[in-house]
């Protein structure tokens, strides 16, 4: 059976995070249990209508899902190693950050011990959390997501990425890598762009501009990775090296810093080495998956 | 007077790009004379009605305004200084590629003759040139930009940077930073998500669709620089640093290439060390306007 406004829930760990998450979750109506080793951060919730369990495991029996959010992996396996946790057949839905090993090892320790785990990621920040804003990834078997979904959706705009466990925490860092990048690119620009007078605000539409647009182009070139064929339909990668000489010359000559431009060209510079000068930019992908030299 | 389908143009180097820009002014109508230093490049755009000139002095006269496109500045300087030539009241627009300072200089080179001068940058692959998806940027001043802009609207989306000739070839390296900033994160993640079975048209839209959320943020990111205050009203530069951590030991541990993750940490480690821990992203413009020690 599905979930409903009525499904009881539990929230475990009550820091930033988790204190949100329990707000949520009050707010759609949810008889809402919560739990943190230090108690005190429970009262605000406790004042709105949540119940605070006295120990994990009170706290587990109490919801038909149980969502964790602590530090880490680590602090997880700490609390739910108490002495009065049966773990057999409870939903836990891990949405502490991690690494894609640490939440497949998980998943393991959990089913060996009865439970049903879902493995999540929070790509939003607590006060975004309980509006459409707020992505968060779920990674683990189908019907476990399925049936708890009308519950989590009270969270964010919920996604479910497939039954890897593994698979929510490599998206996210995946997700950050991407916002960290368009960052960074937009500050190099805006950079360059101040030497010659020109304010963030007023270069800042181009830069979204050409992110967008460059975005729209991922899943055509995707087709070439998933092909394992890069033909240069729109350029050749030994074009784009020449240009990438001239932004690194042309933030040199102005004093800015060259780090990432040298960055670009260097990973271009061994693809072409490799003999894929003549190919288009995704065949980088090769450089991209191992490890590197540095 | 304003230009018109019939004024006439000229258009100096006949490369991929340059037999490009003659034929989307051919196709527009307008009397096009053409100049290579190698002739032979010129057949086609004289069998669709161009005019081969027999000197750079002669293509000079023919056109009302004349648009280079070369290899580099130096390349259009020596062309220019064949002996047969008077730029005394022509209208030169220039799309070679090349630094802001080659384009100042090269402005003011041609302003001591007599010349007019705009510096352009084109954002687009040649068979782009005549359609709206290929973005050519210009600087210099405004009258001359406006007076040829219903000519040069015949090779794509023509855009008005301001007067400091510099502008273009500094707009140009940004976006293209951006391009490849986007394009690596992207295999950054796609190399990640590999790893776990999951395929590059799988990862596509989920890369597409951050690339594109986190553009619009820079908008409200510019006012923090352009204010020079950067208050954590979303999250806090250290915040950012852990989860960076995630992103290194991530792709360390299933052997994607790191150095991407690693040189955004460094970014945010170098402010984080000058004391901005506490502030929000966009104040690493500190470290990016700087050369940097490597
Ligand atoms: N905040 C964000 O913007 C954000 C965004 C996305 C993802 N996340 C992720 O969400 C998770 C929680 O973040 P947060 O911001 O809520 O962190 P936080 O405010 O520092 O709270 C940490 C929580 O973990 C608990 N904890 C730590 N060690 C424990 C242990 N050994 N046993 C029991 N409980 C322990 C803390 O309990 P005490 O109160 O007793 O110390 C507290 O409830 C992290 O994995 C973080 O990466 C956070
Ligand atoms: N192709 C693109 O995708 C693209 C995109 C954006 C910007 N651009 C820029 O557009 C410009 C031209 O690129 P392209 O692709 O057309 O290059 P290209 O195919 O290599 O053509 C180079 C042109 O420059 C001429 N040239 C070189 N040195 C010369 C000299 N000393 N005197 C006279 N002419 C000389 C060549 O004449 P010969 O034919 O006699 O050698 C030829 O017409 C470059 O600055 C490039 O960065 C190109």
């Amino acid at each position: 059976m599905n979930d409903s406004p009525d499904t009881p829930v539990t929230v475990i760990g009550l820091g930033r995070m988790g204190q949100a998450l329990a707000g949520a979750f009050l707010k759609a109506g949810h008889p809402t249990t919560v739990w943190n080793r230090t108690t005190s951060k429970a009262d605000k919730l406790v004042a709105e209508g949540a119940r605070l369990a006295p120990t994990v495991g009170d706290a587990l029996r109490a919801g038909s899902l149980t969502v964790i959010c602590v530090t880490d992996y680590r602090a997880m396996h700490e609390l739910l190693a108490a002495s009065d946790i049966e773990l057999d057949g409870t939903m836990l839905i891990n949405l502490t950050s991690g690494d894609s090993a640490q939440a497949r090892e998980a998943a393991r320790w959990a089913e060996q011990h009865g439970a049903h785990y879902l493995d999540g990621a929070i790509m939003a920040i607590p006060p975004a959390i309980g509006t459409a804003e707020a992505v968060i990834l779920h990674s683990g078997p189908r019907p476990d997501f399925e049936a708890h979904r009308p519950t989590l959706d009270a969270l964010g705009t919920v996604t479910y990425l497939g039954a890897d466990h593994g698979l929510a925490s490599l998206y996210d860092v995946a997700g950050l890598a991407m916002m960290w990048s368009v960052l960074n690119a937009w500050l190099q620009g805006t950079a360059l762009l101040r030497t010659a007078g020109v304010d963030a605000a007023t270069y800042a539409p181009f830069a979204q501009q050409i992110a967008a647009g460059v975005a729209e182009w991922l899943p055509g070139y995707a087709e070439q990775i998933d092909a394992g064929s890069f033909p240069a339909e729109v350029s050749a990668l030994e074009t784009d090296a020449r240009a990438m000489t001239h932004l690194i010359e042309q933030s040199e000559a102005v004093g800015v810093n060259a780090e990432l431009p040298r960055l670009i060209k260097t990973m271009a510079d061994r693809s072409i080495a490799a003999g894929h000068g003549g190919e288009q930019y995704p065949v980088l992908i090769e450089e991209f998956g191992i490890p590197g030299d540095h």
